[in-house]
């Protein structure tokens, strides 16, 4: 490799030693016979130095002259220092521009005009580069870490179920849908089917990581036509109340991970991170309409709770719990799909349950019906064709397992960890109607 | 849960233990007034049994005619046995059918008829069943869990990059295309054009771990319409042996996780797993063509080795460094694509990297093309139009680091090392030409 060190393993403990650096110049300062570059690697930016009068003329001139973003290695020796504010900084012996910049088309620092994000997003490749953006992928890819380690750790198997389907479960609306030799084909929404065909067949605890699409003409901030969800399934459960226990568990294991690896890029993002402490408290329908209705709201009995309703809740939990992190459990059985479980003693309600963080839903889940006739019934409840739906459902005839999982947005839950205004900000190319590119 | 144990956890040490087992009914046979229940769970079988004498009529009445493939769960006291080959079995205090299974249209035991591929694939989440297919899917996850570790131990993020393009690279060909609102959108056949620009985004070293696609007819036992790559890449690399070193360095953390972890499995497919040691040995082109012909083989100069050069390159590593891992290195130009980095001195040569095992290739990669011009000079040489593929070169005009990476396939990682007969057992839910379900 081009170098020894990253900028993260740099400190005044190095002081007078040979490192070899490669990273990008991200900001160039000559005051009189001083040259500064800030140089910037994936984990952190470094100040480099050089004095006219230690210098070879043409090595100083050449550092001058560098382009800002350029690629660039630098050998260079690490010097205590009071004055820098990380406490050391970089004595230049020799720099070697692998590829030169040409004039940027936006700005890489913070500094300077706004871009808007469209734009940014055109030119991705360079936007990726903010010390921001970086922050964030790396923190990202930090939670996923952290969701890993945890699963694998209690023997869930990762598996890879497929995108690609023969037929939707859930009407055709919203679904990209192509010719696949001589059939129709149509991309996944959700990879819960097959989790649970992956379920029956044996594999008891797995998890599936992967992209699911929804071709939704939508423009909020909170829509990607290409997402990723980390989707636990597991069979043998006891309730519905064992996924809760799970997912929890999760959350806490990928906060930890982030802030054991990201304090700098926290920092960089401003965020105060919080771990939360499990339990997390758990609200259940139909109490959760009298909640909204004693907070002063109004929420009709049997609906899904609107946007206000979900403002009243989320401020009745920080009143009540203090937690960003809270459950809605037992929602109503008439607005969820055919596969959720029932309460059997109490079937107004299904053993469906929502993941939230301050007033967001960050996943849904909960309890599988398993059980072949009562699947059948709901299948007819909810007006769909049976056929259509048989290459799934006929699995449920050869002893199926209770069984239960969720699936958390990647995206979404860096959004809000992080507090980004748009969820396009938390995919690394995103995918939106209009956009299709870089 | 439904479970205190697990099949893997039981042992004779757990002497008079009373233990909550749940999973599938494998086997019965009743030998006069005994009774004994294979259960298997995800993690073993497990044998059980019942005295008449010491069972209540009612629980005896019921294993007795308990379905093969039900699921159930199991209240037991391990009890120590020298006549078991585990040297336990478990006595049964009472057993709950959770789903009773009606008569399957595959079998689960190895024993009996033997069952086509196709057949077994129509009703895979039975078929997955089978102690074979379980050990194949728990060995698969350990192969990725130990690339996991690896690069996350070593600061690769691992990003989502976009399954969606607006345009395709390599012609039309083979590629799924589809209506993506009012534009033509494509699945991508491969992740790396937006692993390298997530690299020109600073990223420094990142691995994408997602499905990629490909639209041909073909029924070979090699192929899939969807399968999924590991596939890292990173910056400021010396030249493409920095891509074999971790290339390799993957390779034998991923056998020792599975050598770790799946002793039982290994054996279920009698697979004796020997880890190789690094480096793996790395024959270059051009000399790969005299190697060939002092075979007694026949490979025409700059071309890529055909089934019968694999063979006679692979009798040779054999041969001579007794390695079932290997690389060829140093491709004709002529035959790569335009991103490939050629050798400067040498233009003929790439720096093209397959890593083969047994005599076929696991992987692609190498070091990439980092300098505008010269991609741009590709581009024209490969025949190209450089207007479609701009939205990928631009961004090599802004300081490209120099950079490489590979991709392992891991249903063809898996079919090679496990020794299966076809790729589509190395897929869960496998797509091929013909089959979309379930």
């Amino acid at each position: 490799m081009l170098k020894t060190h990253y900028v993260k393993d740099l400190s005044a403990e190095l002081d007078n030693e040979h490192v070899k650096l490669a990273g990008w110049v991200h900001e160039i300062r000559a005051v009189g016979k001083i040259c500064f570059v800030l140089l910037r690697d994936s984990t952190g930016i470094a100040q480099l130095i050089a004095l006219k009068q230690d210098t070879p003329e043409e090595l100083f001139k050449l550092i001058g002259g560098l382009a800002i973003e350029s690629a660039i290695t630098v050998d260079g020796i690490v010097k205590k220092s009071e004055q820098s504010k990380k406490g050391y900084e970089v004595q230049i012996k020799d720099i070697l521009v692998l590829a030169r910049a040409e004039t940027l088309p936006i700005t890489v620092t913070e500094k300077g005009i706004t871009i808007g994000l469209e734009k940014r997003l055109d030119y991705r490749s360079i936007d990726l580069r903010k010390p921001r953006n970086s922050a964030i992928f790396r923190i990202q890819s930090a939670i996923v870490e952290g969701f890993v380690n945890n699963l694998n750790n209690k023997g869930f198997l990762q598996v890879f179920t497929p995108a690609l389907l023969g037929s939707t479960s859930e009407g055709g609306a919203e679904v990209f849908r192509f010719k696949y030799f001589e059939k129709d084909a149509f991309l996944r929404q959700d990879p819960q089917l097959h989790r649970q065909l992956a379920i029956l067949g044996g594999i008891e605890k797995l998890y599936d990581l992967g992209p699911s699409w929804r071709a939704e003409a939508s423009h909020t901030t909170r829509h990607l036509c290409e997402h990723r969800t980390m989707a636990p399934e597991m069979a043998f459960l006891e309730d519905e109340m064992d996924t809760i226990r799970l997912e929890e568990d999760l959350i806490v294991s990928a906060l930890k991970n982030v802030q054991h690896k990201c304090e700098a890029e926290l920092e960089v993002l401003n965020i105060k991170l919080n771990i939360p402490e499990a339990p997390f408290p758990e609200l259940r329908f139909p109490k959760i309409y009298d909640i909204v209705e004693e907070e002063g709201g109004k929420l009709e009995y049997g609906a899904d709770p609107d946007a206000e309703a979900m403002k009243i809740l989320w401020e009745h939990v920080q009143k009540k719990y203090k937690s960003d992190f809270y459950f809605f459990n037992r929602f109503p059985s008439a607005i969820k799909p055919f596969y959720v479980m029932k309460v059997d003693d109490d079937p107004e309600w299904a053993r469906s349950v929502d993941l939230n963080f301050r007033g967001l839903e960050l996943s849904s889940g909960g309890q599988r019906e398993h059980r072949h006739d009562k699947l059948m019934e709901q299948v007819k409840e909810k007006g769909m064709n049976p056929k259509h739906i048989a290459w799934f459902t006929e699995f449920f005839r050869y002893g199926a397992p209770p069984h239960g999982g969720f699936a958390i947005g990647i995206e979404r839950i860096t959004k809000e960890l992080l507090n980004l205004e748009n969820v396009r900000e938390a995919a690394i190319f995103p995918r939106a109607p209009e956009r299709l590119e870089p």
